[in-house]
């Protein structure tokens, strides 16, 4: 059932233990939300808990209850009244699910792919779910202490990629700019947020010595074959630092993960990429497309350049 | 003579014609708030031009009025009223100076470091000029048509870096979202500011291959020996690459611009690495300073990380 915002704030007010959780794999709008949250029904003299089905990423130890946070054990069952999902549907929250079996749920979530099937759903537009709490909190009057606008601006900040991104809205920065009202320091948020282990900086160097242009400069691409692939434990935001070189229309991400099979990622500057996904069985948006090949790195990189051709015409 | 916002508004407006300028080598502030300010002026029925003396970053040509920006031959003379210094203090606005011999000269600027030298000064902290600029057009009630908004944001974005410095207040954020309310979009003045030269690419490419971490991985570096110093238009940013590495306090670029002649730059997260800046004659701040070694590269590197030694203790 589909709620608004103010019965959102209602049932949350009307439980005295509450478990709230949010997607495996979690990110800064996933922890950040879920603390900011936990932290404000605490003020309010509540029990509430804050359990993730994961490992949690090491650059948001920094936020205020980050050591608070349960990884339950399979079969682990919780006491609280109702469980609270944030960033997420019912299906990516792993053995959280089964420790909160049979509690009424209510699901805040910002993604239009919601599966709505919680007991009571929140669900708005917004850049972020941390926007979301910002919202509920601010409309319960319950102000920011940093215990609450840390993580709150944490989640602005992760899924708006620091206010560039198209879904920062203006009440999203002015939500940001009052919690920076509340003490928060955007240059301390930030610093943990990039920090990354030596093994991905070094992996971005060796990336990039592959850097290839192509069509004049309109299109660039990375092509790691296996050895190189294989060594890597992320590839993410590589192709940003040959998408953002002048000139380039498309930029692209080959990493060849065994003999005869390669993983592609397209990103382009208003160019449909979309469509060579599709042609390769993939899938995507305009902008931002992946799929795979099942060839050898130099035949994979000349199909794939030869289909990116046809985009430029 | 210092003077307020709100005298500053008034010289504006008390002029006819007038010639509006900012500093040489200019960057996104430099250049959003002299066309910001010109397009409000002109909208109010006044000759605004924008004089400056040097060639333009290529990644700011999508800012409206971009094109009538004057580079100024050395004895061309203008007709303005009054000459507007943005931005900078009179020493840094190259023929302009001469240009405008003799006018009246006003002066916004949000640097500390302001000379003092110009006849009427409104000088404020502020995170960027673009946000005192924001200030005279908001209060003159002017309104932020998309020629007023986006070069303003531009200025925003380029001197809090996207609002991850510590210079960015809760009113510089306000003003942000205002500025997205007339309907600026930072997907694409970000994309746009971030493009880079492919040489640039490739330099930071070849850059990283040369990392060293140092002290059990607290001390990160990057050495570039003469051939590779020398073959690079800039090496701006480039220590930002090592410096998010997680566990590292301090990062380090060695520059080697001739046998015995190398450039060093240091970051830190928080220790003072100022003192080491001193102890070789040069200067900054407790996290940012810089000075030069007159050595070959092996033995800069050595001193260099010796002295920081010191400074991890």
């Amino acid at each position: 059932m589909r709620i608004t915002m103010e019965e959102a704030a209602d049932k949350l007010m009307g439980a005295k233990s509450l478990l709230i959780t949010a997607h495996v794999n979690p990110d800064g709008d996933a922890i950040g939300s879920t603390l900011g949250l936990a932290a404000f029904l605490q003020a309010r003299g509540k029990k509430a808990e804050v359990w993730i089905d994961d490992k949690l990423p090491k650059n948001l130890a920094f936020l205020p209850g980050y050591d608070k946070i349960v990884r339950p054990q399979a079969g682990q069952k919780t006491d609280a009244e109702i469980l609270v999902i944030l960033d997420t549907s019912l299906d990516r929250i792993g053995v959280v699910g089964d420790a909160a079996k049979g509690l009424p749920v209510l699901n805040i979530d910002h993604h239009v792919s919601n599966d709505e099937k919680a007991d009571y759903l929140y669900n708005a537009r917004r850049a972020a779910t941390a926007e979301m709490i910002f919202e509920i909190v601010d409309h319960l009057g319950g102000g920011f202490p940093p215990e609450i606008a840390i993580p709150l601006y944490t989640g602005l900040a992760t899924d708006t990629g620091f206010f560039k991104f198209s879904n920062t809205r203006p009440e999203t920065m002015h939500a940001a700019a009052r919690l920076l009202e509340a003490g928060v320091r955007p240059e301390l948020v930030s610093e943990s947020l990039e920090e990354k282990p030596e093994s991905v900086v070094r992996g971005q160097a060796a990336a990039l010595q592959t850097m290839e242009l192509s069509y004049g400069g309109r299109v660039a691409g990375l092509y790691l074959d296996k050895d190189l692939a294989t060594s890597l434990d992320t590839t993410e935001g590589f192709i940003d630092f040959v998408r953002v070189i002048e000139g380039v229309e498309i930029a692209v991400l080959v990493k060849c993960m065994d003999e005869n099979f390669c993983r592609v990622s397209v990103r382009s500057k208003g160019l449909d990429v979309s469509k060579v996904a599709m042609k390769f069985g993939g899938g995507g948006h305009i902008r931002a497309a992946g799929f795979s090949v099942k060839k050898p790195l130099a035949e994979a990189k000349k199909d794939v350049l030869e289909a990116l051709g046809e985009v430029l015409k």
